[in-house]
């Protein structure tokens, strides 16, 4: 079965719904946590399901170099491989090429590129990348985009796009799996006539939910919720809307508030395996000295296993000292932070209080120390 | 409350007992995992409890560095402090001395050595060593000793030997936790006399329990069979007997055979992080090539989390690919490995089978690949 989206508020533009999938109906907007090599790393999936998570993703790039995909699809799928029983979405493999690699070799045919791991030179077509999230078995391909870099020149932009369209489609015309949805992936850059052009286009190629592709760079703030803002309102209203690799709490509530749906991000578990925690006053270093002889919980009234269990100054021993459970332990927190985040605002939208409940987050998060 | 050692049975040598602690009784022979800075590596303690784990050992050395023995006293102690809700026993930190620190200066007041951290002189004294112990608030205390090099002249072993048996006074006056036990190591590096010697006079001081000491080197088995055997039958039979160091699963055997009740051993984490399992057939190595399409567990019927769940070609991958996880799933299934193995021990003394399981779990260990 393809996934199955239900609209069921709007607050303005922010959007209540539901996500029906082979694995359960899930609550949007959601955050998707990121285990790219099937796995989210240091946490075992009952682990996730503690927090309440929904979608994890999982990296197309990645499993093709290891373990390869037909490993994955002899051990029945992603699913089995990983024993992840939730949704999962692979990503195209797209950002990958285009932020690890150093040199690639763009054509209309695919890109020509070297493995980040040893060098061997690689040929990932869109056709390629559909034919691996097939074999890997995912509940949610994504099409195979250029992220374009940033900033880039509007002729370079607009033939970019173009071909990510082309892309789109032959991607489409091989997909072949009846279990597995396909996303089509709005490009354009930061030029507002070409995510206007890119979302039209892709539109009318029907895919089963949309994604607004970002730049392979990491744009400002202002260009990135543009970005959104131009692509959007061009999106139908029955499908999901997905903003890729976005995961800052604050990002979060801009995305809602613009009709996003579905996000992912590295930034919990990356920030927890650097000693980072989010807390509603904003980040914080566990590993600054202050916490030392803190016997505190990260955050006094979160819920997650860590936070009921452990205290700043453990936890900070744990970083200091390299020991594994201190990234696990935080990127329990992280994870569920996020989660928890989204599960308060739709709350918030179905009563009626986004607008303060984004006001009241932002004033506080800010007072970081 | 002290612990309490109770003897139910004996088989030969081997011996089925109880240890009564603050955090509850326990079976013995027992296997003690190690959380050498305050966490077992990669685990949480519900993971450990999950286990059946019962004792797990801390390192006061480590602790002491970092992050020193008035942080964890202001939390609460160690139990507080890492949120294990069974009985730790903490180490002397003479292992580590001798073993750590490249050089160092014995003298009959104590040693002085450079920090593995940052080379920092250090001074570490039977009476310090116990001063922290107090503090860090374990259920049970090991005395300072020196682990004599091997092979040692005779000379110095005796010369060693008679020291650390002043040594262990000097830390039996100092200590001060009514809640806290403390062991006596018996040493006398290989020499059968001085071992003899080496219990007699320990056990004159009279401690909560007893260890036999292995060198600095890791002498050959052997060595260590006799080291216990030329020990053990000067110590007393209503007080728990534990053997440093030592996590081989056919050495657990020997042990056991001679009456030992307590071991431990980094073995079972350490040999995870390098990808290895223990099985009925012998240690695994999960990088090899031959596992990367086996999906079938480590063992097929063993009831740990990492084998109900995952595959040899799953565990390989996040192996091959540095995943935290994979030494996670490795060292649940090794430490649950060791436990069953004393579990099934302790059954075997009961039904007065200890021979024959000791016979065929060898004959099958060395059926290894």
């Amino acid at each position: 079965m393809k996934i199955k989206y239900e609209l069921i508020k709007n607050y303005k533009k922010a959007r209540l719904g539901k996500l029906k999938t082979n694995y359960g109906t899930f609550d949007t907007p959601m955050f998707m946590p990121v285990g790219t090599l099937a796995n989210v790393k240091t946490l075992t999936p009952e682990e996730l399901y503690d927090m309440n998570s929904a979608v994890i993703l999982s990296n197309t790039y990645h499993l093709w170099l290891r373990p390869g995909e037909d490993i994955v699809d002899k051990a029945g799928g992603l699913h089995k491989f990983m024993n992840y029983n939730g949704p999962i979405l692979t990503d195209s493999g797209g950002f990958q090429v285009f932020s690890l690699a150093k040199k690639k070799d763009i054509s209309e045919e695919g890109v020509i590129f070297k493995s980040h791991i040893d060098g061997k030179k690689l040929f990932l077509t869109p056709e390629l990348s559909i034919q691996i999230q097939n074999k890997l078995d995912s509940d949610i391909a994504m099409s195979f985009d250029e992220c374009i870099p940033y900033p880039a020149s509007y002729e370079y932009a607009k033939a970019s796009t173009e071909r990510t369209i082309r892309w789109a489609k032959r991607g489409k015309e091989v997909h072949n799996n009846p279990n597995q949805s396909l996303f089509g992936i709005v490009q354009g850059g930061e030029y507002q006539d070409l995510r206007e052009y890119s979302a039209k286009e892709t539109v009318k190629l029907d895919f089963d939910g949309y994604s607004i592709g970002g730049t392979s760079v990491g744009e400002d703030k202002v260009t990135m919720y543009n970005m959104i803002d131009y692509a959007i309102k061009y999106l139908p209203t029955d499908k999901p809307r997905y903003l890729m690799g976005v995961g800052e709490p604050i990002d979060l509530l801009e995305g809602v508030e613009r009709g996003i749906d579905m996000f992912d991000c590295v930034l919990p578990t990356r920030l927890a395996r650097h000693g980072n925690a989010f807390t509603r006053n904003g980040r914080i270093n566990l590993k600054n000295l202050k916490y030392k002889e803190d016997f505190t919980p990260i955050e006094d009234n979160c819920d997650c296993y860590t936070c009921k269990n452990y205290t700043k100054a453990y936890i900070r021993h744990l970083i200091t000292c390299d020991e594994m459970l201190g990234g696990r332990l935080l990127s329990i927190h992280n994870i569920r932070f996020l989660i928890k985040e989204m599960e308060e605002i739709r709350e918030s939208i179905k009563n009626d209080t986004f607008d303060e409940y984004k006001e009241e987050f932002i004033k506080q998060y800010k007072n970081s120390d």
